[in-house]
């Protein structure tokens, strides 16, 4: 069994706790919090919360650390103090600053001879595989991501620091035109406003301006005021009602041409019911992989790309070329 | 530079000639033939065309040595013969001898302390990846792979097997329902014919019996009898203007839910201008890989299951951080 602690018990350490349930060789030690631990009450019966500071110790039984912060500050702090005591993975998908984690995480985990995944998910994570895989496939090519439909957290944020709205949530959603020109093999050059447009559905205060709240959000600099916008205002309720969940998805495209000049294209794509169980998925399966590669002696910082696939399965070599190779 | 080898002069063969051409840390060596190499004239100027014979002293200075042959009878014998003495790629396709063809290149290889790979394509190859990544990660769902639309070398042939045909062209073609209802979630349960459809274009000799001949394909065991088929009747020259190519294509879709109870799906998907040309691509990638692999003393068979991504890429693990992740 693979023993797993979990570092902060929001959406995506839930999802992890959850996505441990479907991993007969994987185990839930113990969900850590800087909260007080007897303020949080997980799912799982039986396992400790414990403080955060119980790890410092460095003696926690535990196989595999994983992350559950946010990028913003939290796994820059966190990824490398904790690498240093434990196997780690986490999410970090602050795209312009991996080369800076990559290099924390890396020395805290070589000196202490532990073994480090980090961007791991789907966006980095999985869509980077498919991007790696496709351009060295297909060096004479071009790529296209596309994100959505899908719940941007970060946008749905911006808009609720708008002054009169009281909830919102944002949608991301590719242009189908745009997906299709791509698929065509059409090579187009997309701006921002090609790619995708974005669905705001808005609660407002009592009393609260529609037309100012709605002039400020399509006008608001890098979140919205390069796209086509669509505004809604719905109560609470149907808020609630409607826009609970936490889907998202998405596209990785690479159309390329051969040497004898022939078209061809790849594409992956990704239809999620909840974005962060699904991450929390992919998590776990990198953990086994971390697991293993330690107990083989590996040490340092790992990417998905360094990570050969047979070690994200429980199942033997033998087996999985028998039956899904 | 990594110096290639190519052993089988046919479609495959020279696909991967053309793909190292896309490739420049990679070169091509040498083509090796069974026929008199006198006779093989390819299209690479500079490069020698050399008898196989040439390969048996394993003094041919090649860093990979590719195997370009047919899966029924040239790759069971040729890759554990040459895997003892180079290291060798091969795209051996009968999925349920992959066991013992396993058991064999891995045996020649340890012992000659070579690297080998087998079953390199996009099925077996790409197709498994998804399928292995895919069921790492949603551990709770179905698989569900089709081929197509494209051509079936295997089912052109019987097809020009039948008494009265001159010429024959077979295309494999999903059916439009099946992978609705799969990227639906539904999960459904589908039957060969189910899946998908074959065409036939068909030549046929002068005085043959259309009808006959139509009714031995639709009835032809194995081939046809299990599904919808249709047969069209044409003319040589429409067969060689609209039905030269070699295109292909498929899907990998896994529908899974989380613990959670959010649906979710993956799906991978291929479009293929040239189906040897694509695949010699995913070869060429491959070789590099275990050049790579072999230069830091792997040795053994292994298969794409056992190889982490970064190494098909010629780009730094630096680089590919910092602009692919």
């Amino acid at each position: 069994m693979t023993r797993i602690g979990i570092l902060g018990y929001g959406n995506l350490g839930r999802g992890v706790e959850l996505a441990i349930r479907q991993n007969d060789d994987m185990e839930l030690a113990a969900v850590y919090t800087r909260r007080d631990p007897a303020s949080v009450s997980i799912a799982t019966e039986g396992v400790p919360v414990r403080s955060v500071a119980d790890l410092e110790t460095g003696n926690e039984d535990i196989d595999v650390l994983i992350l559950c912060g946010g990028s913003a500050t939290d796994l820059p702090e966190q990824t490398p103090k904790y690498a240093a005591l434990y196997n780690v993975v986490d999410s970090f998908d602050t795209h312009a600053n991996i080369p800076t984690h990559f290099a924390n995480v890396d020395a805290a985990a070589r000196n202490a001879r532990t073994c480090a995944l980090i961007s791991c998910g789907w966006d980095p994570g999985l869509f980077s595989l498919n991007r790696l895989y496709a351009n060295c496939i297909l060096p004479q090519g071009a790529d296209y991501t596309f994100w959505g439909r899908g719940v941007s957290q970060g946008h749905s944020d911006a808009l609720r620091r708008i002054p009169g709205v009281a909830d919102a949530r944002q949608y991301t959603i590719p242009v189908p035109a745009a997906l299709d020109a791509v698929r065509a093999g059409d090579n187009p050059q997309l701006t921002t406003r090609q790619k995708h447009t974005r669905e705001c559905w808005v609660v407002l205060e009592e009393g609260a301006d529609a037309q100012a709240v709605e002039k400020q959000i399509v006008e608001m600099p890098n979140y919205f005021d390069e796209y086509d916008v669509t505004v809604n205002f719905i109560s609470q309720e149907e808020l609630d009602r409607d826009h609970a969940g936490l889907p998202h998805g998405g596209f990785v495209i690479r159309t390329g041409t051969t040497a004898g000049g022939n078209d061809c294209r790849i594409e992956y794509s990704l239809d999620l019911g909840s974005n962060p169980e699904f991450t929390a998925c992919v998590l776990v399966s990198y953990a086994r992989a971390v697991a293993r590669l330690a107990s083989e002696g590996a040490k340092g910082c790992k990417t998905v790309f360094d990570i050969a696939p047979a070690y994200l399965s429980p199942v033997s070599g033998e087996e999985l070329r028998a039956h899904m190779l």
